[in-house]
């Protein structure tokens, strides 16, 4: 059998290690239980402290039917709620959900505007990458766990949009806004053109909200089998390495209850040649949440949704900025081609 | 590059279909906005409804410094929250939560004591599989998944533990409780056994607590490098088939604020052969958290906290029950060695 490990061991709690090592178990065998003694705990499930164990009422005439069910599955709360807790994070430059088992933001929600991206008040030279507090040790990315890996630490906000404060850039560097990102080719090239893309919609609208997280996508295997397979990275192992990123972009036209242009895109986290046209990568946001789990635009009506591919050229450019505008400013190549339901990458 | 696809595709809803398809998009060029026209929309993040944009107060004779943050992140959620939504369940015989990524849960919950599994109500004979309801069809795994899938539609809480009722028992069968699992060699045999030794256990403690859960372990891969990597199955595929899985028990004694004996398990899910000693599969629990990104046991005490398997004999049985019965009791063999902190598999 192959060789598993239950990785993220390091550093067993105290109390647990108290647990394990202490010397006196009083009971090593325990007395039968009288079959008529049925003590039953019922914690409230919302309570966090534990409960007094009570008798349960069970009707003796015809005890195969108890007038209450004789058991409580909710009461292990007593001992703690399991979880999955997301982390939600509120900051000056984004709003985010944790993903504790995979050690990366579920998603990183920002919002820019013609104003927010012209201010320059914060300079990523005076920012450090900081480890989040804000999530419980055990569950938390570490500095050290990307020292050698191999990948960049990933901003899903981009840093560069947070120039309208120091405090605002800043707040992006914690590495609950990063993933693993391959660095040349797709972090540091495509994914940062596809950022300015983003940014330069601000020329067009009054509001752009972008919602940025990664994906781990199954692959069709040798055998016919599809297996979702990523690295995981760090020492012990315990950060994952997404397959791929998306960006879900609401490009507002300012008025209450407005058109809101809605593009979706998904980009592996490989290297990507700059003339491979963004378009590629756009999806139906619906093919996004079914792979993500998520929701994006679940409360946006229909009758309000434009397609952001036709509204503007979604292609990422490697030019001189004057030359960009003008890219960005002519129709769509391809208007009216829906993207494909099924993303296939050659 | 190598083929991915963005699974989970199909059935793409009708109002993304709309906004695709519909045939009017009436602004290709925009307008560039005035640079001091900064009408920004600051929805309130708890209200579900779309909110009405307002112009920001931005001091004039400091543009560099504004106010009020020019741009509002939360301000997304007018669209729908994201999520993760965990779809929390209350059933009569278990509580979960259901992970919408991979369509199986994160952790089921059930409780068992003497009296419940002594009750004989309910009879699998009468219960069918059923789909969730519960969950957005879009996250819900189907039946037609897991046919010819080679894997068993895994009950994480046993139907076996829900005899004392049929609805009780009849819960126990809704996908939102199943896994794929092996079948030969794990869930009809180890794994079986493994849910028999729990039941067991009500011999000795008037109330048992369990968790069960699916586990995507990391493991070596030949270059060296750590990957997570697991069978994705369905049409078009989406449920993940899990690398292990574990089992918390926590054994209570009876009394208000009294001792627990816990044990945590993690499975390979894969054929084991019924001579493998289960203590081999014990691990503390916080190594069992650190994998999970969940937490079990956060509110006991230390103090309150005895060690499940230096009070039982850990072992499976495939004898007579009688013989089990005496195996049960006996002193454990090897009282005082802690679990590995650090699991490998032969």
């Amino acid at each position: 059998m192959s060789k598993f490990t239950l990785a993220l061991v390091a550093g067993a709690s105290a109390a647990v290690g108290a647990a394990t090592t202490a010397a006196i178990y009083g009971i090593s065998k325990r007395q039968l239980p009288d079959e008529t003694h049925t003590i039953t705990a019922i914690p409230s499930p919302t309570r966090a402290s534990p409960a007094a164990p009570a008798p349960l009422p069970v009707r003796r005439d015809d005890p195969s039917h108890p007038l209450l069910p004789p058991v409580d599955p909710s009461g292990v709360f007593q001992y703690g709620f399991p979880g999955p807790i997301n982390d939600l994070r509120s900051a000056a430059s984004l709003t985010s959900a944790f993903d504790r088992a995979k050690r990366n933001p579920h998603w990183v929600a920002e919002h820019i505007t013609p104003a927010s991206v012209l201010l320059r008040n914060g300079d990523r030279r005076h920012s450090v990458f900081t480890e989040d507090d804000s999530i419980p040790e055990k569950f938390r990315g570490k500095l050290k766990d990307y020292f050698r890996s191999g990948y960049d630490r990933g901003h899903q906000v981009p840093a560069a949009d947070a120039k309208w404060s120091q405090e605002a850039m800043d707040s992006t560097f914690a590495l609950s806004n990063m993933c693993p990102q391959v660095g040349d080719g797709f972090n540091r090239d495509y994914w940062a053109h596809f950022e300015d893309f983003c940014r330069r919609l601000t020329s067009f609208y009054p509001s752009v909200r972008i919602v940025t997280g990664p994906l781990y996508l199954p692959k069709r295997d040798f055998d016919g089998k599809w297996r979702v397979s990523y690295e995981v990275i760090g020492h012990p192992p315990n950060i994952a390495v997404p397959t791929h990123f998306y960006k879900v972009i609401f490009a507002e036209d300012g008025r209450v209850g407005g058109n809101v242009s809605l593009g979706a895109f998904v980009l592996p986290n490989d290297v990507i040649h700059n003339d491979k046209p963004l378009k590629d990568f756009e999806v139906p946001v619906e093919a996004l949440e079914r792979a993500s789990g998520l929701e994006f635009a679940g409360l946006l009506p229909p009758a309000r949704r434009k397609r952001l591919c036709q509204e503007v050229n979604c292609s990422v450019i490697v030019k001189e900025y004057a030359e960009r505008q003008k890219t960005m400013m002519s129709p769509p190549p391809t208007k009216g081609s829906p993207p494909a339901t099924t993303i296939t990458q050659r």
